[in-house]
């Protein structure tokens, strides 16, 4: 079976986010002043061949913990469909 | 109100994804090689204040729209929730 996974990578609530501080910023010159506390990460899509969803979950957390997410700055989560 | 926007933001079907493809190819070194097609995009999270859930929803598209999406390489959706 193949599944389809959804992982969203964000940085961690602790850390700072200079990227979606700048943005914050930006939002006041686009005239959307109401918009703050913007995060940015990473939303990645990915298909995985397995015989079961709780096989499928396995690799995908493996995927994320090995070569995704680096989980001293970031923390993941994810989703997981039939494709 | 104050609402919270989770956007993805991910390159449009028809592109090639560079990053996406290295971290396929990646996946078989680290034992993965069932995981296939990685696409690789934005995750973000903003909060938004509005008097309704339709204001808010206008002011994400507009946001995505001047500032974080680039409409030609990458297409966005996104979900509000009250926060």
């Amino acid at each position: 079976m193949k599944f389809k996974a959804n992982i969203d990578i964000m940085p961690l609530e602790a850390l700072l986010d200079p990227q979606g501080k700048a943005v914050s910023q930006s939002m006041g010159n686009v005239g959307l002043s109401e918009i703050t506390n913007v995060r940015i990460g990473k939303h990645i899509t990915l298909f995985v061949e397995a015989d079961s969803k709780d096989v499928a979950s396995i690799k995908v957390d493996e995927a994320c913990k090995k070569l995704l997410a680096n989980q001293i700055m970031e923390s993941y989560s994810f989703e997981l469909e039939e494709a």
